[in-house]
């Protein structure tokens, strides 16, 4: 029995989470939920569901009404609240592993005190390596905590190097569906539209990441985030094009041999696997790919000139100071501000751009220092925008 | 220092073996070497080169021709002739690795005695497995011995299970070209011609496997190869024809995650594999798979009834007796019987099935009720081909 909590248990990652935990209720025990305030209706049901000791929500008034509508359920579990209530349930004694499912620098804090605590964690929150990937990494190994990574193709690096230890690898191959814009010319991703973003090909996600994977700053960000989960130098992850998402991602090995994982585009399969990791379970839930069926494949190089956020990232990636934070930061303010209309889609990149120019690295920054990069460049983006 | 056997030195596994331990002189000791008659010169340079301590040679005639060869060298080796020499060189007490590369039959009484002694087997020698799985596969565990798979589909089940244990599997995806006849009707194919059989797209081969191919015979016998290889049900082997021959094979997990290897078609980067394993080594020989080069992979079921011979093996693939190793007999003679011009391209099952039929299976079979097989379906198909 696996005792778990789940930070984030109402998102997309958080309820296909406790989808498998329902599917094996005798290999996993939900210990601690945690959710927005948006969803406490999801939330009380959850609770009456699974029965975890210890819930966390963003504030009293939340607190409140989620303990209205637990009443009639004659739950009894300790409610907590704020980012103290977040980093309670991500560091209880009796928890195995933290699911981190929590979107955006949210999940910074309660997954950088798990690692203290020498836990082991499911991160499906890119914020953690992308933006404090430089005080993570080396915390992971001072506190003897480890990461499995939930993003389908950090995952797939992951298990394609089972057995092995990265000074086996000679390089990764991170890749990218190449989004809506793929086949696009310059010109006409010029005139693109907030729609024409968020027809996303192969995976149904929010309308951020959609963008992001629009504009590719998504494969950019996980440049950065299989640095610091891989320790591996920018420049041997190698990004390619594959349309179809079949091929989650893979590695290539110093002999020359290139071992990947495939699947169906589905996010239960990374869940599935970091849940039980390091044993293979059975899953009725994930649904099976059948090679015969595939019919093609295609892989290409991408292109960084039409993809500008991806260079963008990918020319900061080996830093260890606060742009990555930074570029993250401003990337979420200007795609938000896009999302709104207020922004052109060329434009994404050139404004991440110069709030990187204004900002003044900290190296080898601290919790605090990455908190406060993430503030000002949020901050800057959003007057740059105004200014325009 | 690794000290390797090599059975088979101065053929295409030979060679490339070799040349790998020519690359790696600090990592790889040569301590015996057999080669057929046909091709003493080159098993004289060899020597000259590598300096083995035992050599095995068909017979005393050759012997003596290998001695006048050497003769100006001034090399001390011992050389052993007839099956003898053969089993000498597998199991030296000083050798940790015995590289099987000799095709036929020839190659299974001195892996088995290889086995015998504990020792590691990096098997290229598809008889082995194919004719004596249901004596070999029992051996391994009895002695210790282990295996690991030289043919490329194999290795690359090998490789991506990495960490893992056939328990953790729900299934292999054996992957197949599909041969020259792929995209031929069974029209065009009652009229191929041996040119066109030998006319392989992706490998280059010898012409009794080229055939093999074309036949999917090969793949049938890769199937009964995995089966003992990997102790697994047949019917949880799964073949699929993907002409590219990138993605060499793969296993599934319970979980529903693939994970496969890929790599270019060439030979050396199974034979590095399993001559360093569990080692991953940087590897000059072996070229590298650009991904973002492969443009289109793809990916169809394999025709059961264009291809009997497939169809044939699978049928039989279950059985734990001689049947597997006369299938294997058979399809030897009428294969050559085949490049020969005396039987048509699409009676090559036929012919086969017809000495399957006439065979009285012998139930775990000993090393002589296989050889004895062997022989009688040799002799039965030669008599059924002279009649026809």
């Amino acid at each position: 029995m696996k005792n778990i909590s789940l930070l984030g248990s109402t998102g997309s990652i958080g309820t296909q989470t406790l989808d498998i935990a329902r599917a094996h209720p005798e290999m996993i025990n939900v210990v601690a939920l945690a959710s927005g305030k948006k969803t406490l209706k999801v939330l009380a049901d959850q609770i009456v569901e699974f029965q975890p000791t210890l819930v966390a929500v963003p504030d009293s008034e939340a607190k409140k009404e989620l303990e209205e509508l637990l009443k009639p359920s004659n739950s009894s579990c300790t409610i907590l609240t704020g980012s103290k209530g977040l980093v309670e349930c991500a560091s209880l004694d009796e928890v195995e592993l933290v699911v981190t499912g929590v979107v955006g620098f949210l999940g910074v804090e309660p997954t950088f005190e798990a690692i203290k605590k020498g836990k082991t964690i499911a991160l499906a929150n890119k914020e953690t390596m992308v933006a404090a990937g430089a005080l993570v990494a080396p915390a992971l190994k001072r506190y003897g905590a480890s990461i499995i990574p939930v993003d389908s193709e950090h995952s797939a690096i992951f298990q394609s190097m089972q057995g092995y230890e990265i000074s086996d690898l000679e390089k990764i191959w991170l890749t990218a569906s190449g989004g809506p814009f793929r086949t696009w010319s310059l010109e006409e991703i010029r005139s693109a539209t907030v729609d024409d973003a968020l027809n996303h090909p192969n995976w149904s996600m929010g309308p951020k990441i959609t963008v992001d994977s629009a504009t590719m700053m998504n494969k950019g960000l996980e440049i950065i985030e299989a640095r610091w989960l891989f320790d591996l130098e920018p420049e041997r992850i190698e990004v390619v094009v594959h349309p179809q998402s079949i091929l989650h991602s893979a590695v290539q090995y110093k002999d020359g041999s290139i071992v990947g994982q495939l699947g169906v585009p589905d996010m239960r399969l990374p869940i599935h696997y970091a849940l039980f990791y390091p044993e293979r379970v059975e899953s009725s839930r994930v649904p099976r790919l059948d090679l015969r069926e595939l019919s093609q494949l295609n892989f290409e190089a991408p292109d960084y000139e039409k993809f500008p956020c991806l260079k963008l990232a990918r020319q900061i990636a080996a830093e260890d100071n606060t742009l990555p934070c930074v570029l993250n930061a401003a990337n979420e303010v200007v795609v938000e501000y896009f999302l709104e209309g207020k922004v052109d889609f060329i434009s994404i990149p050139e404004q991440i751009e110069r709030v990187l120019t204004l900002h003044k690295p900290v190296s080898k920054p601290t919790l605090e220092d990455i908190l406060r990069a993430d503030q000002w460049a949020r901050q800057e983006a959003r007057q740059l925008l105004l200014a325009i």
